[in-house]
């Protein structure tokens, strides 16, 4: 390796006012609604997968009997601080997690001092004291010799605790409810478990997902467990068209807004609310200081673009980047833990003339950096030129490459046009690369597509590129709806995740205008969740639809409150039902607010099954033999309804 | 016809306080930002079509030029609230924009009082005097053995004003668009008129819109023109596949909730952001009288569930409900304009006891009160048994029915049941029968469906329906997302608008919790807007992707305060620019606050551009021959970089 030394530049010193405070945590963190934090344990004790099980209350039958309705398990992403139980010093970071798992391979060995010149620059200024993250631990490395990706584990026959982990993670919300349904009748089972079947995608989906099948996609190449042995923090996920769809939110400052602190506070308030992993795209103050805040404190994978801190190292000049410093950033953010690199090495010298004809160009920032630099030097994209080395540095920490789509369109007009496509075919060229050195990888995809061209993008990686998982920006199916590309993406983000997308990187309310603050990091996670379950529901993931079953038989029953804390946001849902009906008593009514309580059904479908039931008959009889006697009751009854569907007829 | 005499029950007075005022419109009216109102005439003087024209600012190119970009045309549904220059008394309502093509056609009579005896009822009792809207002018109806409708006129061959107006509606932004680009070079031409074809979508789709091709598709039942006699305040619009998609907004009072203000109030405001329709669903006080403000007030086509207001006459009870009452209420409503109704005449008897084993019965409410009383009668639906006279009676106004999905399912796993599919083939049946009537059918559609089935229902629906216009409320693709069902139901919109769905009813983010407010509104009218034109941009509709193009080129060019204006909410996107660079000197700034002043490209592309313009290279060319100047001139320029996109790589 080259130890040229590289000039660095040092900033002046942040104020310590933006350092997190235990307010950070207090404003951002909290169980949900109704919600109780347990734990899975796995094959050895320290396996523990936390889950969140929403519980419900009983139905209350017409005989006066009570039915038991089972929680409902969910994982949960917010790590220890969304456990009631534990308190959580911000300024000591998390729980390590998997560091005994880790020590037990032995393929790793701790450092004296950091590699990176820049991050030795960086503790050795002690003006940025305020502001660091105290008591950093020694980072680690591969052993001489030694390749640690999970990856390569795979390959060797391993299932790592990682991987059994993330296991239970997939389906253990599935396992725990079906039991828990024993003790119900088989009518009501079939109805809580019953699942409209995915019909065109041909994954393999097991029933129950095991540690050894997230192994064989893992090695395949179709799955990656980003962990960085550098962020043992880290509560182990997995990423592939075979498992749950996965949600990203991005966060990070800028030159013209944000702190260390107010970074942390999204951090924390992205994995509330369910964010899988979370890309830090700091480009303002303190790059370094604030991400070393971030990985110690967060439970789930941390991604970054180096090549944003690399720009930041020459100030901003495209013309200065060198590969050395490039390649410096790369390590001094591996040993702080992060978990994948975007690395945009498929933006070729020979394609970037192929962008001339487009309405919008280059989009992507990383692409137009790379373009800018390859036009300045004449030369090919260093990041392309020198990938085998990054595979190797890669290997040594187990950090996931997520190959960027530097070329991606970025209006409809420029949808999957000939740059786009050309790249594409060159991720898949260094995909096998990184695949050969054992280092996991995920593909980026748009951006901008009109509707009906969805699915080809899906399609043209998944062939293109060896079936590695691909993680897309939304994409935005149009350009006229800025203030509501949360939406115009989750159309698109919905559709290609569908058709096998693993990964869905959000896209808030305010893409193209702004920062996105708290608010807006809510609204692009809850949105995303939703696109990743219509995916789950489509590609026909077994116990995908337990939750919308369990969630429907609340509303139909007129349980509130179950209603409320069922759903991605129990806390919107509780405050919009109190802005017609605020009074507590509300929540126990049987109408709904839409019709108000004299005009109100539901129980009529109800009255007609009992009744069969009683008379232990089928359908088609209830109605042939009896259905004068069921109109007596109804009448009886006083004819009332019940309405779940607001005004819409 | 019969002319028994039915009981009458008239509810205490309401308060004068309720009724709109001025006021009530100054508060949801108003020309949205950088708009002008335009009209464009058609064959005769008038047939004046409103459009909102978007006007932009112009390009500011290197060389000291500047390049023109010319205002983008969208349709306004807005009527005269919209236009600046007119001041509406909404006491009086709108100018009487038809009624002499009504009156030119000689076909109908003006009556000399109300033919419901509900309505003259009401007219009677001096105690609604302080909340009647002033001076209703008389109905009319159809001369004995007239047929008014449109399509009628328009299987006779007659291509109508109405039908005129509506086909200037659908084309003229883009012909006006394409006139204004003469002054343009050619390669920018073509880059603001290209377009992403739709590729799976075979209806007619001809370059221009003609009165004739509206024409056609109503007289084959494919589309529907909705414009009652009594409605001569309507700006006709037609709904079919082959036209750009159209939203629906629901507004109307409950029992808990809503004055005639309130409602009239969200009709101006549903109507300023593009709602195509309005349904009023009203089922609270004083209905019919509210009603009457809403219809002389609306510029566009409303439409109503007569069986709501049938219900509250028999004090909501089910059983109760007879056909005389519906009768009388149908006309009731048919003399003051309603342009076309709800009707659950599918419900049949024997399809009930198919939903005994649903998760959530019967969600409908206009299905569950058909379902209710067939069953306490034991008998056929009487909408069933009475379809025929129904049509007589709709023919003779030129009501259009949209034949109700009273078996919808009201949950994921109830979606595509057996329930559903027979109710489906019975709507085809009564779709034969009105057509017969020659009286405009629409069929509505579910409600709650997994993604992966979507397309499968609007398939069956042409098939079944004789490819009469299908019009669907979302569907929802989930059950777990409640507060957020404006974006679930987007995501199953924009499919079913993609395969040929030709109106979306909106769903706001109160669905299954409370009554949409005024933002509520907004968010379902955006959210709707959305789905529809990403479904047209897949359909690959003429034009369609104008609007894209030129924002997108705003956006490029850093035209800010265009880039606003194109979009569906000016004021949403301006304001959340301002959280982040909150001065207006930042409206012009070259940068965007993704990414803040220094780090900022997009510049690159259109350098490389310029460059081979010069010099009259091919992109291959410009690459070969001179990278190695282009790299010196971007050097030299300061090699600056531009991003478009937010966090995100």
């Amino acid at each position: 390796m080259t130890e040229k030394t590289i000039a660095i530049r040092v900033e002046p010193s942040p104020t310590a006012d933006v350092v997190p405070t235990q307010d950070t945590m207090i404003a951002s963190t909290g169980l949900l609604p109704g919600s109780r934090r347990i734990y899975v344990t796995g094959s050895r004790d320290d396996i523990r997968v936390p889950m969140r099980a929403i519980d419900q209350d009983e139905t209350l039958l017409p005989d006066g009997s009570r039915e038991i309705n089972p929680p409902i398990f969910v994982y949960d992403t917010a790590g220890d601080f969304g456990d009631p139980e534990k308190t959580v010093d911000i300024r000591r970071g998390l729980n390590r997690l998997r560091e005994n798992w880790i020590l037990e391979r032995g393929d790793t060995e701790e450092l004296e001092c950091l590699t990176s010149q820049y991050g030795r620059a960086r503790l050795a200024d002690k003006r940025l004291d305020a502001v660091r993250f105290p008591g950093c631990a020694k980072p680690r490395r591969a052993k001489a010799g030694c390749n640690v990706s999970q990856m390569h584990y795979a390959r060797a026959g391993i299932v790592t605790p990682e991987m059994e982990f993330a296991a239970i993670r997939e389906n253990c919300n599935r396992a725990a409810y079906v039991e828990s349904l024993k003790a119900l009748d088989k009518r009501t089972q079939r109805m809580l478990l019953g699942q409209h079947a995915g019909r065109s995608f041909e994954a393999q989906m097991p029933e129950t997902v095991t540690g050894e099948f997230v192994r064989q996609e893992i090695a395949a190449g179709r799955a990656i467990l980003p962990a960085n042995v550098n962020h043992p923090e880290c509560e182990p996920m997995v990423i592939g068209r075979s498992f749950l769809t996965k949600i990203n939110a991005n966060i990070g400052n800028s030159a013209v807004s944000s702190g260390i602190a107010e970074e942390v506070e999204k951090l924390l308030w992205a994995t509330r609310w369910g964010a899988d992993t979370v890309m830090d795209l700091s480009t303002g103050k303190a790059i370094h200081e604030t991400r070393e805040w971030i990985v110690r404190n967060s439970a789930v994978p941390i991604g970054t673009v180096p090549l944003y801190q690399a720009l930041e190292k020459v100030d901003g000049k495209t013309t200065d980047l060198t590969w050395e410093i490039y390649r410096d950033t790369l390590i001094e953010q591996a040993e702080q833990g992060v978990d994948y690199f975007t690395i945009h090495a498929g933006v070729r010298l020979a394609y970037i003339p192929k962008t001339i004809d487009r309405l919008t160009g280059i989009v992507s920032r990383g692409g137009s950096i790379m373009a800018g630099w390859c036009i300045a030097h004449h030369s090919e994209n260093f990041l392309y030129t020198h990938f085998e080395e990054i595979c190797e540095i890669l290997a040594r920490y187990d950090v996931a490459v997520s190959l960027g789509d530097g070329l991606r369109p970025g209006s409809i007009y420029d949808a999957c046009d000939e740059a786009q496509m050309a790249e594409l075919k060159t991720l898949g060229e260094l995909t096998r690369i990184a695949h050969r050195h054992d280092v996991q990888v995920i593909i980026e995809g748009p951006g901008h597509v009109p509707m009906q061209r969805v699915m080809e993008n899906v399609e043209a990686e998944l062939i293109d590129c060896d079936e590695a998982p691909f993680y897309t920006l939304g994409p935005l199916v149009m350009d006229v709806a800025p203030g509501y590309d949360h939406i115009t993406s989750a159309i698109g983000a919905s559709i290609i995740g569908w058709r096998g997308t693993a990964m869905l990187c959000y896209v808030t309310p305010k893409e193209h205008l702004g920062l996105p603050d708290k608010n807006d990091v809510k609204d692009g996670i809850i949105t995303y969740k939703i696109a990743a379950h219509a995916a789950d529901l489509a590609k026909g993931l077994a116990g995908a639809q337990i939750r919308d079953n369990a969630l429907s038989k609340a509303r139909f029953e007129f349980r509130w409150e179950d209603q409320f804390n069922l759903g991605f946001d129990p806390e919107k849902a509780r405050s919009m039902h109190d802005e017609t009906l605020p009074k507590q008593s509300m929540k126990q009514a049987h109408f709904c607010s839409m019709c108000g309580p004299k005009f109100c059904s539901m129980r009529i479908t109800e009255d007609v099954r009992k009744w069969a039931a009683e008379k232990g008959m089928t359908a088609e009889e209830a109605l042939d033999a009896g259905m004068r006697s069921q109109s007596e009751k109804f009448v009886r009854g006083g004819a009332e309804l019940y309405v779940d569907e607001a005004p819409g007829a």
